[in-house]
């Protein structure tokens, strides 16, 4: 933290700002400069608040200078974390593909998609038994029933499930039928829930929220990581801005600078992103060119008639094709940039 | 829902979509235009997912016509609605000012703070027993020893208390002690919490979450009134933009908007909002002069000492400057506009 | 500026830095924390570029401290700024109100629209004769033709006039028959307009750009008064989010904030923030009650007809009751903080 | 433009509206529903501004329907257009990419750099003379000596050469010049400088504004086009949200979505878009796997002695090994979608 005095500050100001900081248990190191004096906070173990000096008397800014999280941070761990899901291997060089419809509706729907997704070449089955939804009137999932199908695909095909929970109560539900455990983006900063998923031995793939910072968005993992919880995906799944031409703006910038800041995987979910099945086959595109360790994303074998979601789903022949791009990429990416494990 | 084809779009094309639209259950109304068909939803009750038509063969765009809320809205319920704490009424042409410190931290500091906003004006009490904070590391707020000081001050002053619910375990203790449980802004879209205020019967503050759109704010109190539950009161606390000379940026052009669509009542709180002390008053007077129902308002005797958000909290000298000013405009909002009841 | 550097940045790292800052001119002062080394840079005159030492090996970050704005600071100039238009005072303790259509339409709308507006009690008349549309089959507005109803106008009315200057040949010319020349949010980077303005002995008013940081707007109109015209006055009229229930998001923390930094008169444009009518005078309203200079607002007498933007036009007699509320509240402002000159 | 009129809207109003509509030469067709009347706007040439509609009694809503642009539509010209410079082609199948330093700073510096980016093979050769900067203090380009060095490297190494111009005088000096002349974020809505470039016979590159739609954009280069210049390219160069861990946020599903509406080729800045070396690489892997047709990309031999956005530009051997991963990806892409030409 930087603590910077108005030019006009006088030396009162700038002792009882050192006071303050030198009471809280931490170093201050005033530094004179040209036309006014910064002080620098130093010995601090964990984030220093800065709110408690903006409006001091004679103080102009604070400027935090470090990152809060620790567990999370590649200085803490410099090689990429890799997440194990019965098998399937996620982050380090791996590039994981999870899909299936957006909500399950039925055991037909389920495994008809699922089979049809594994013969294309998803890793994992990715489908919702309990939903968020915008308005208390509309399909809200099939609750356990639905989990139980998923525990069919997985006996079925092989492939591991993961759905979202969205409370606690279904937390302990999900975490019985599931491989992994999504957090989702409206659930990010619900800091209960991050501390129950920081509990449970099962992996957790934590969307980032709708105007999430990557920081907020880190400190939710090291939430999870904190409890000792070590299994924890990211998966960026598009922000909200201004624009609207796609559902939210997928920032695949975020994807180098978690690579940079963590050693955590970090997928992305074009479904969401785009709102729209047009943008999902590009997006994906991009995303595994930047450098994403994998994709989620949502397909349907009859979106016209899905329960949510249907026209941001792909139609399986579109998924093949997808699969076949992105592989085709992701060799590209890993002659030019080496592939982990 | 405005079904808008592409301007060469075939006729099997529009007839796919209307046939879509009426095995639905809904009336469809072809348009033809000088370029281009549009067809109209009718006969819908409840919103129509867009998502449906979009990414139709020769569908454009699906524009949604109406609002989804219905138990929230003005066009249901025209006049104002009041909500009822220990006689204290909010709503409706009254002003309500809720008062405190960020957190409660100890009984000595709610009671010192509780008497000195009393004595200026407040009419409930604010302070958080439970903190939702962006890293685990920071101080979590006191508990369930927290809501027994809320409870004591209550005692010794006659205020109701106001104080943050963030999961469901601990609502359960939140509805026994407090007055009104307020559902913070990280929390405004967790379905789940909104189901179990919808079945409390204790009146809610819901907060504006950081980056909801008025429509999306609406249907979480949609949740709650669905529940049962009659006693919502809405609180726009800013939103997140890309602005950052305050922490969020305070949306008063909100306050007509939801006055117009809904009858329930609404406040600001202008102190997470500037997150800077210097502003809070300003925005106070802003938020009374644009026509909300009351405020959420930090103050804290010591700031410099508070163990979370010290920077924007006011002095108790500052609440009273403020209580004078926002009284003054409020007579002249009053004036003008007329005040309810 | 402070440049943070890597936990594991070697000494040679830092040394490369601090050599790179003082062959620039700057004193290097490298801090030694307790996890790494962070160096402030000192006795730079003007802003220092943080994108020098960003990418640079070691180097994890370059925040800046300081403001690189001087002329327009308050630190520079600690009174208020007042800016005379023909004996009409802007700034410092007067409460300002111009008024007008959106576009000049004909002489007979101008001179009906100015005498109602005036008896009303609006100090200048505003309207545009060339204006900047997002679509080039749109008006475009009178042209020359339209000044010179302006020019009528003052002289009939003896209100001053404002108007928009869209680039320099046009500046030319308004500058001729305005009394103010207004740059629009499209053209607040508009650096060489801008310098045009900086070189004009009228008196300018800056709105603030759709997505302008307060930094960047001052940084706007440092470059008017650098080139030596002192009569600046800001005009905040919202801001684009991710929200569309008003046609931008009115930031009125921006005025705190800039009174603040600033010395510069700010006043409030709620039409172009609202977009619709219903929202301008409540927006009004929180404009003065936050403590803005003046507003600037659309009064149309027949809005439905108006060439353009008619929905946000107040009826005059809307715009009555209008300076009726916000003399009351800017009363109620003066009184308790007092209204300079 | 669908008008929506309020549940309780009377029949007198809902003809005020019509009439209304039918008095500007439209067709109104009213669609009573369930629960409202919504209103059909016909027969409009050209966009219908719905601010008219907004703010009449009874009417709820006006929503717009179609877009407004039609030259630079696809629906107007279904196949992709192609600018051709100096026979380097861009559009329709071509990966075309611009690269050099931010600013032109010396013959030296440019011929260095130019002989370095060919090599490496670049296909245009960028650099500014005349630079917008937000602060007047900073360095602003060499002018027209820049614009002679361009023309120098033009000549040594046969690459056409792209530069911005800022305002009229300058467009007339870069246009004698340049080869493309740049339009820049900042200009994006100078509208006064679109119509300049509208006359020119050079092709015009024109930048996303930092908060534009697409459909602002779009309407932009409709002014070019409305102007009889046919060479518009579309850049990509990031916009700003809330988000700060990149300069701005690249939008790369803004690609997909302009080839969809529109016929006119559509590149990327990951320079200006990121702001820091290291997710200039990733960004531009996305940006080409996403379907663009070509990069703009900042190349510097000594960025740290650059005089403006040093951090952002690559080192040579960066830049050569972009070049190598791009082109493979660049023909992945063109293996699935084909590549026109």
């Amino acid at each position: 933290m930087l603590v910077v005095m108005d030019k006009k500050a006088t030396a009162e100001q700038v002792d009882a700002a050192v006071a303050l900081i030198e009471s809280r248990g931490y170093t201050a190191r005033p530094i004179p400069g040209g036309q006014r004096v910064a002080i620098c906070i130093l010995h601090n173990h964990g984030p220093v608040d800065a709110s408690v000096f903006l409006g001091l008397p004679g103080v102009k800014e604070a400027i935090p200078v470090t990152h809060p999280y620790k567990l999370v941070s590649r200085e803490l761990q410099p090689e990429d974390s890799v997440v194990d899901v019965r098998g399937v291997r996620i982050g380090n060089g791996h590039l994981t593909v999870m899909a299936g419809p957006c909500a399950v509706e039925s055991e037909e729907q389920a495994l008809t998609i699922a089979r049809l997704v594994k013969k294309a070449g998803a890793h994992l089955f990715r489908g919702g038994a309990f939903k968020p939804r915008t308005s208390p009137y509309a399909f809200q999932g099939l609750g356990e029933e639905g989990l139980k199908i998923l525990a069919k695909v997985r006996e079925e095909t092989g492939m591991p499930v993961v759905t979202e929970a969205i409370d606690h109560e279904v937390f302990d539900l999900v975490e019985e039928y599931a491989d992994v455990v999504q957090i989702g983006a409206r659930n990010m900063q619900n800091f209960s829930l991050l501390r129950r998923a920081g509990r449970s031995d099962k992996p957790i793939l934590l969307k980032r929220g709708l105007a999430a910072t990557i920081e907020e968005w880190l400190m939710a993992a090291e939430y999870i990581m904190e409890g000792g919880n070590t299994g924890v995906i990211l998966c960026e799944r598009g922000v909200r801005t201004f624009a609207h031409h796609s559902r939210n703006t997928l920032d695949l910038s975020a994807i180098p600078v978690v690579r940079k800041e963590s050693h955590l995987p970090v997928i992305v979910d074009p479904s969401h992103a785009a709102g729209r099945r047009n943008q999902v086959i590009p997006l994906s595109r991009g995303a595994v060119a930047v450098g994403c360790h994998g994709l989620m994303v949502e397909v349907h074998h009859q979106p016209e008639r899905a329960l949510s979601d249907g026209a941001q789903s792909l139609f399986p022949e579109q998924f093949e094709d997808l699969l076949r791009q992105i592989k085709a990429i992701f060799e590209v990416y890993c002659r030019a940039n080496g592939c982990g494990e």
